[in-house]
């Protein structure tokens, strides 16, 4: 199958098989697409919270609205804001670029000055909602990685992150949660994917100039 | 090549060959994955503008801080957020929905007040930047799709957005930039492409729980 033929297969999961597993490659694979995500200045300002203790997942299903994708799926991914972008957290960011590519910090010195400035020049307000968007990113390259590699998705908005931060411990980590997704596999019994998919026309999603 | 292979090889292009164009099926399969992105209730709350005419570009260049990607690249796709997300955008796509799936709009009555009902409780500001992160999940399809097709992208937010609208005319058609990507094919004298990707380690990018 293309990509095309497996973005047409992938649907918002509501109900999963909750007897199937991703296997430890299947993980794996997924985290690391996640982890390949693009963003913006390469800041990752996120962290990706992995949940699959069923105590944990039935607390966040609470915070959920009572939505059964939260336990019956494979796997629970939170993506969670770093809510310290700083001077601080750039240089770090610097100092990785500099060991992983083997080059003086010095010759970074203009990125990093960028990078900062860009930074500082938002409110604290303004940095989370530029980090929540760069996690939101890396959840559509884990929708479409997740297709590609036949395992299904839920990418989800509707829970109160409050109460996750909370359940996880995100606060004193310097994180907030932004946007959940469950992985695994569907059950036979899901409706919403036997569907039509809807989507807008092309002639009104896009504009060509 | 598996897409993890895929999206190793994946990195945000600045020196594009600019004798390259995307062929018309390699840009149909390009959009077509970033109609099929998923969105929150589905609601694709965004615009797609592929701009291809040079001198639309060469402004857009100026908009963008001269940078070369812009008008470089084979094409440039812009997301561009809807400004005017209401109760009667919502009232269109569930006609969409009845329409596609051939039911009657009586059975979309609960989802429709479910999406007015999240909609409204949000202010103009709060809608706008919702539907900036629904474009920031196509861009992260568009860049997985993109790797796995062989074509290289390069997204970014360093541009001006109010610049952006002008030059397009997008406010009078209630939409506003958000992201943007060039789409086409590497310079072989592209420098970062050849450079180790820098990603933040696995132990600090996830945490299992």
């Amino acid at each position: 199958m293309s990509i095309i033929e497996k973005l047409q297969w992938r649907a918002a999961i509501k109900s999963f098989d909750n007897t199937k597993k991703l296997t430890p490659q299947q993980l794996n694979d997924l985290l690391t697409a996640v982890r390949l995500s693009p963003s913006g200045g390469g800041l990752q300002p996120y962290k990706i919270i992995v949940v699959e203790t069923p105590e944990v997942r039935e607390k966040l299903r609470e915070a959920s609205f009572g939505q059964a994708q939260i336990t019956h799926s494979s796997q629970l991914i939170v993506f969670a804001a770093e809510t310290k972008i700083d001077t601080a957290f750039v240089a770090k960011y610097i100092d990785l670029i500099a060991k992983t590519r083997e080059i003086g910090r010095e010759h970074l010195a203009g990125f990093e000055a960028s990078l900062t400035n860009m930074v500082n020049n938002k409110s604290e307000e303004e940095r989370i909602t530029w980090a929540a968007k760069q996690a939101y990113i890396a959840l559509g390259v884990l929708s479409a990685a997740a297709a590609d590699l036949g395992i299904d998705t839920c990418p989800m908005e509707g829970f109160q992150p409050g109460k996750y931060d909370e359940i996880l411990g995100l606060s004193e980590k310097g994180l907030t949660s932004v946007v959940i997704a469950a992985v695994g596999f569907r059950s036979s019994e899901d409706v919403y994917s036997k569907q039509a998919k809807v989507r807008r026309p092309v002639e009104e999603l896009f504009i060509h100039i």
